[in-house]
């Protein structure tokens, strides 16, 4: 049996009790790094955190070490049970179809896990979830590659008064350019977008366009670390927001479209001016 | 303190470590009977199944009880810690953002403890969640009452090749018309919209509408317990739909927009015919 288990959005505590009991009944054990286990307390070096709460050995497991040793994984979990887990939900935010498909083509049995995901933990900003648009992704724009399809379908939300969430890129084990010219593998060190650098793109493409998708001046929403002891949400204009200092990632960001009084008086606490007289108030709190 | 937690989607096992530790410390425990706890294995008469797992008594709060004793539930969180349990996540399909909102204004610190939602469970049948567009609700049509304003909304996302949730209607606990004019407080059973009844509504909307939104023949993934040991999953046309016996609720439906490879093949095995031969084999599994 292939269990793909969702780990939530922060840490080792956001697993759910049948997550947990599933992982410890498992012989081998296997958590994707595609995307981040910041705040998981996770490196390369160490998974000792989440070792010590599943009471076995966790292997980290890339994406190339998924794709390419993908066959071993499901060989073993064709004889045992087998964990692989999966920051935030499964079919979230990155999806794991492929290894779901390979293991149903070996005629091996598949158990998903859910969890939050960042695709609805937003709805903590008070914007409601039926009333987002297709969301998009803001890649890393480089010298020669910049990528702006996500334009067209912020322009169209933002026409049928939806909102949009905006993921933000994450470039984990990416070889480095030198390395390729010279046939070893060696990797840049991880980067992730932040909401300063994903307004900055956001506005460069809408100075190309000029179609008016949005301004400056349009309300969005900036998350850090959502779903975290310390996340950080802050609703303001995309101007206003490049002065906020969001700290560590991982960021994201809802560009907001039309919005309901109850939607308003949500937002009405994540705006700079709120949060300022909590924090003086003492009252600063998760929400 | 305001803990708002979500309980996940199938029954007392799906909540976080993070949320049963908070629950464990809280002097009182409310939890929402607005949408079902069919699976959690909670009616009127018993809570015992949470109330055994949190060690300590539980009270079911319906939505009259929220509106009209708010006030006492937050008198009691500015006090003391108070969890207020929500099925799936706080801020998913159903929202509270009313009871954060009060909360707020009276000063009182609210944590938030995300769970899986429905809304990003659907992306266990292989359609990736970043092509969806606006989240539709389907109500129970009466001989008076036929809104379709999810009509148009379809319309849209299937000409922008996007796929569309169908959240189905949930009536728990209305009052009776009979009790309404005798002026006493009486409730019809709770009903819960089922696959066919959508499907019957939707045809007879498109029907008088006729922009060829959708047909019979539209592919269509049916949703039955989803995230439960018994989900039943199934992708194929709506006609087809009609004959599944998705059996106990909860029910909801995705009208499938333009596919990619990678989404096709998911879906592949979730038609009836891969379910058959999986029957057969002896190899049925949750997913």
């Amino acid at each position: 049996m292939l269990y793909i288990i969702g780990l939530g959005l922060a840490d080792e505590k956001d697993i759910t009790l049948r997550g947990l009991e599933a992982v410890k009944k498992c012989e081998k054990v296997y958590v994707e790094a595609y995307t981040s286990l910041l705040s998981f307390g996770v490196s390369s070096d160490g998974l000792s955190t989440l070792e010590e709460l599943y009471g076995r050995p966790v292997t980290l497991a890339d994406r190339e070490m998924v794709e390419e040793k993908a066959d071993d994984i499901l060989s073993e979990a064709r004889g045992s049970d087998v964990a692989f887990l999966v920051v935030g939900d499964p079919f979230g935010a990155t999806t794991h179809t492929d290894l779901v498909v390979r293991a149903k083509k070996f005629g091996i049995r598949v158990e998903v896990i859910h969890n939050a995901s960042v695709m609805n933990a937003v709805g903590v900003c008070g914007l409601q979830l039926y009333r987002y648009g297709e969301t998009v992704s803001i890649p890393f724009f480089t010298e020669t590659w910049r990528p702006d399809s996500f334009y067209e379908k912020i322009l169209r939300n933002r026409q049928l008064g939806l909102h949009t969430l905006c993921l933000l890129d994450i470039r984990v084990k990416e070889p480095s350019l030198e390395s390729l010219c010279r046939g070893r593998k060696c990797y840049e060190p991880p980067k992730f977008m932040n909401i300063q650098t994903a307004i900055e793109q956001l506005l460069e493409v809408e100075q190309i366009h000029g179609e008016s998708a949005y301004s400056e001046e349009s309300t969005c929403v900036g998350f850090a670390r959502l779903g975290s002891g310390d996340q950080r949400v802050v609703a303001c204009s995309m101007r206003e927001l490049m002065d906020v200092d969001f700290g560590a990632p991982l960021h994201c960001l809802v560009i907001v479209g039309k919005t309901h009084p109850v939607e308003e008086e949500m937002l009405e606490f994540y705006t700079i001016k709120a949060q300022t007289v909590e924090e003086e108030m003492g009252l600063h709190c998760s929400l």
